[in-house]
């Protein structure tokens, strides 16, 4: 077997800031096993030989040929995304990636060719082109709607041309050096600076097209713009970058999804640096935050896809492109077999030697589960701007996971949504977060991009688990006033029977500071995990205080008789989100009412809450008004509202109970176990008290104060309650 | 290995009408391989054998294991369905079911032990019973809220015991047969008439268990009851049910849903037959209707469910009980390899002589794909009532599929949509039926029955696929006026480019007839089928007319503007299903402006149609008005609307195309190919043109006549177009 790790093949390869190497016939610069001479045919058996390669050689092969019956076509410019000449150039470029490292391979001169006629067509349009005349955005690019997708291109391109350049005439490629890449990396850098650079994810993919290309042509200058910023002061650059984007665990400002799309042009400029440049010890800067952030990435998804927060599409999850990259990087640098297990349930992996190592030791059994766990993710470049609480009951994909977003802002595409929380359990997402309003690529639906549904909805705290003052957003749905904020984190507990998560707001609203408690507790009367949630809400005058709840499921029982608007019906508000609900039904129901029951799949939940005041409101509702072009999902949610108060009490019970079996006609336990919740408060600390039908009581005391060794007293089940800490439980 | 087929083990079986055996330390009668002397360690070995039917030893040792660790509890019957003592009756005739099985499987005493035990349990409880508290039907049960339970818990619970009765002592055998059985089987024939004479599937069950309990306990008289009903005339009972529930074709009346339900008892009761009395040649009677039945049970489903006709759960498919007993049973009878398929789908198979046949030929990879086609089911005893005609562009679980419902009623579960229509496609119901509103055993809904939303909704004709006039349901949803008619098959044609199936209802409506034709028709333009779908309504009046079309997706795109109710939304109309249906839109579509597409999953569908009458409607809604206990599903639906005239024809074609990837970030061809959709008329004979993008023209001439040998005349495109039958393609 050919040894796949760089230290065999980058052997005498360039140190810090040397020359690279020099321009004649040239070896491939962007991948380890193509940079190696002689090596295709064992590469050709290799390929063969382990199935996850094999496949993905196949699957290669079928894109190319199908192109290659379909003939070179690089139509003008003129669509915006999902558009004809949108994806047209798309399928391009996976086709110049696909053909360039086919033909290394599997040797076979015809795929090498038709990347070539294809590079040579862009060689004759691109040099013609202005501004896309479907730009839109500040930054329109020349072959797509917005710079950001010419990114995406370039990044893929330059890896297939890099593939097959040494296999070309001086003349070819000196034209498609100069008319193509050249071109559009002075495009994509010195051209737009004000995308270059930004410290932003749009950048991110210039810089990788940039540098790749820099690596590519041998031009030192290209690759120092692209490591250091354009004026190479390192004030910018993807070094700059790796400082200011990721949090020290990993954890990267926009959120789960823009963290895997950042991530492909990350790893992929790190692996070119790495093999190009080994002296920089790319992947051990900031302790190794690249591979952290890949390991990190994974852990921010659920049977799958990622958690849904801020701007994001719920198709996304592990099984994508960026993540077949990063999986592949990750694993041929640190052989951890935890990532083959992400590798066998994508079923993908790249056609690279990273991806051949993956394919072989999958194949050899090596692969272990990944140990996904609790843990508190901090935010921010220092790990001091708030942070995301992730709880786990446990490691698959039917254990409850409680997500609670205590993080920053998250630049242009956050959400203004604060200690809110989404709940998943029994492979379902349960408490939802809508994610973005946005269908992509579908060009009917506002030309593929995010719709104005997503400012007017997806974007507003109302369309999320968590607190409203007055029908407005947090922060007025300000971002340049949210981005100074962010929440402080308070306690954080991840194993055991009592599994914790608090964080504390001050400043979404002027004058207004809410805490909260989130809870997962076992207990033996409970098949299933409670989710316990104690929202704690002051101001400095009276306010209408909402709190929404957004599941997923069909209502099966509620403890209350609501007042229906069954022949007409209203809608909640006219503004911040509440245009768009459309009122079922309100009710003031007692404490010993307040709950309501739903099934989702194969499983009842049943959630159960005190009222938040006096006169406390539940209203029920649907998402869908205001939305005449059928922009919205449709999705109920329940919202509990106290009003004219200055300080309220959000305390709730979530309970996942029960069985229904349609298909073997059973029903188990569709009714709530509990019988009665209650709260008693002393100073800041709280008991919650849930008693059983049984007539047990799990007795949870908790405390705002995260210091462990302060001592709390709360007066209740007949006697004084004392710990020290932010919790202790006292069940009976 | 031993030979399972019944010929070796009941050689010298009983013959027609002979005496059955006597009843000295009894054999069991009711599996040919637990009757035969000493086969229990050969079934053991064989049992570990073969992995289909070794799991499911272990499933059923599970089950019993834990009941034997819960203990015996029968407890007085209280609550309805879903509730607990409801339950834990099912919980126990599965126990004694597979107790007694496992007992004779595996040797092992304790499993005979505990089935004994429970049983003696009931020979206390049975005798104290009287009508059950929570009866609410004509026919309360004993055990059971209604009759039909106790009849299944009979089913379920003689075979379980025919397995241990030889075991027993002569004291505990009588003890039992006397005190449960026998008075069970006199409470299910004798002391309810008006349920075992007849002709319906609550009936059947009630004959299977009382028949199966006259073999085991070799009483004749009981047997004979079951098979010609109690006065012994065959006017009743389960010939006369196997005479008249199933049609020629196998089509069970009452619909998919209760086909299944029904051939459960069916198929066992004809087994006990088969084995003690093979000289009636059950299997043989009516050409093999019993067999037939289950093959058509198969036909009835997409993607391992059935079609959703009348009162329907959609949950229940391929993998259910009443399936698992079926193709064991048509498969030691008929060696049919593709019924291994569906055992394999099901990966579930039943505890005797039948299953193991099915798990060794399984494990013995004879399985061979099931053949699902096109097919016309004719309804009714003499198969002259209608019929359900089933369209497939293929055999697999992505292909398209198009049911027309052209049957007769079908009894109380029959829903009030003559000619409606359901469509598959790529996995998915697209052109949906809602089923029945019930949660199957969900206590908290209505005692998990049939809710009120089921009579208000569901059985209406607006909650179907199907024409509406003046707002009311066909036959005014009057079963009484219902039940005499049926639809008139005109063409049917199952396979080629052209595939379709059309019928003619009068009399749903005073003076109004309706003709409806559906085509499935291939065209090397289009990558999936295009369903033209041609409905001519003539009155003797003017009158209002109604076309629903309920889709499940979200809408991508309109090619009209409607008049939208943003801000408050109205109900549709008052009764006859119309009071549930909340109005997002309204609009009157030019034809070039009259199309919908929407997306389902990961294909686009595209709606286009043609005004059936100047100044025709558009209405676009979704379900969920006045239904304050969320008893319904929320779904979107379509109204073309009619008015004022006397005859009008709804012309429209469904396009599914293009693909949406969220994850792989392409979308291809999200919009129509279709240009133009044309209708030409000359009297009885249509022609409908689909002019593409392209300029390509698919051309259909259709006539409701289905003489092959008349000829018909449209002018049309230029020219005359003239063919001979029902349909013609004139494609340019």
């Amino acid at each position: 077997m050919m040894d796949l790790s760089r230290r065999t093949v980058l052997a005498g390869g360039a140190g810090l800031m040397a020359p690279l190497v020099a321009d004649a016939q040239p070896r491939p610069a962007l991948d380890p096993v193509l940079m190696a001479p002689g090596s295709a045919a064992q590469l050709a058996a290799d390929g063969r030989r382990y199935p996850l390669f094999a496949a993905e050689v196949e699957r290669a092969r079928r894109q190319v040929e199908t192109a290659i019956r379909a003939g070179v076509n690089v139509p003008v410019p003129k669509d915006s995304g999902g558009g004809y000449t949108h994806e047209e150039h798309k399928r391009n470029y996976r086709t110049i990636y696909n053909a360039g490292l086919l033909s290394r391979i599997t040797g076979e001169r015809r795929y090498a060719e038709h990347a070539r006629e294809l590079l040579l067509a862009y060689a004759r349009l691109y040099p013609t082109l202005g501004r896309h005349p479907a730009g839109r955005e500040e930054l329109p690019g020349r072959l797509f709607w917005q710079t950001l997708n010419d990114s995406v291109w370039l990044v893929n391109s330059i890896q297939g041309y890099d593939a097959i350049r040494g296999q070309l005439t001086d003349a070819d490629r000196r034209t498609i050096d100069e008319q193509v890449f050249r071109r559009m990396a002075s495009f994509l850098s010195d051209e737009t600076p004000q995308n270059f650079n930004l410290i932003h994810n749009h950048a991110t993919w210039a810089l990788a097209g940039v540098g790749m290309t820099g690596y590519a042509l041998r031009d030192r200058l290209m690759v120092e713009k692209a490591l250091q910023g354009l004026d190479r002061s390192g004030n910018a650059g993807f070094l700059r970058q790796l400082d200011l984007l990721f949090s020290p665990d990993g954890y990267y400002e926009e959120g789960p999804y823009y963290q895997r799309y950042a991530l492909m042009p990350f790893v992929l400029l790190a692996r070119a640096v790495d093999l190009n440049e080994p002296g920089r010890r790319i992947f051990e800067r900031r302790e190794g935050i690249l591979l952290k952030a890949i390991r990190t990435a994974v852990q921010l998804s659920y049977n799958g896809y990622f958690f849904p927060l801020n701007d994001a599409i719920k198709d996304k999850g592990l099984d994508t492109e960026e993540l077949h990259h990063a999986v592949a990087i990750a694993y041929a640098r640190t052989r951890d077999p935890a990532l083959l297990s992400i590798a066998n349930r994508q079923q993908r992996t790249v056609l690279t030697g990273d991806g051949l190592a993956v394919a072989k030791d999958l194949n050899a059994g090596l692969a272990r589960p990944f140990p996904f766990a609790s843990m508190m993710l901090r935010d921010g470049p220092d790990g001091d701007r708030g942070g995301l609480a992730i709880l786990r009951s446990g490691p698959s994909d039917a254990d409850a996971v409680l997500v609670m977003k205590n993080t920053a802002q998250g630049q242009g595409h956050g959400h203004f949504d604060k200690l809110s929380l989404v709940f998943y359990d029994n492979g379902e997402e349960v408490l939802t977060d809508y994610g973005a309003a946005r269908f992509l690529n579908v060009e009917t639906k506002g030309g593929g991009g995010y719709l104005p549904e997503n400012t007017s909805w997806a974007k507003q705290t109302v369309a999320h688990n968590t607190l409203v003052v007055d029908e407005t957003s947090h922060f007025g749905a300000d971002r340049a006033k949210a981005d100074p904020a962010h929440p402080k984190p308070l306690a954080f507990v991840g194993a055991g029977a009592t599994r914790i998560a608090s964080a504390r707001m001050r400043g979404a609203y002027e004058g207004v500071t809410f805490t909260r408690t989130l809870a997962m507790l076992a207990h033996p009367e409970f098949e299933h995990p409670l989710i316990v949630d104690l929202l704690k809400v002051s101001s400095s005058r009276p306010a209408q205080y909402d709190l929404p709840l957004h599941f997923a499921g069909h209502i099966t029982d509620l403890g209350f008789k609501p007042t229906s608007n069954i022949a007409e019906r209203p809608v909640l508000g006219r503004r911040a989100g509440y245009q768009h609900v459309w009122v079922d039904g309100r009710a003031r129901p007692t404490p010993e009412q307040a709950r309501v029951t739903w099934l989702l799949k194969n499983r009842f939940y049943s959630y159960r809450f005190l009222p938040a005041a006096p006169d406390a409101e539940m209203i029920l509702g649907e998402t869908g008004a205001n939305d005449p072009s059928f922009n919205l999902r449709r999705q109920p949610l329940l919202i509990q509202r106290a009003s004219g108060v200055r300080d309220a009490v959000f305390t709730s019970v979530l309970e996942p109970h029960g069985e229904y079996n349609g298909a073997a006609e059973y029903t188990l336990q569709p009714r709530s176990r509990i019988a009665r919740l209650e709260r008693l408060s002393q100073g800041d600390a709280d008991v919650v008290i849930v008693e059983t039908l049984g007539g047990r009581r799990l007795v949870l005391g908790l405390s705002d104060d995260p210091d462990p060794a302060k001592s709390h007293s709360v007066a209740a089940l007949g006697r004084t309650l004392t710990w020290k800490g932010p919790w202790a439980r006292f069940d009976q």
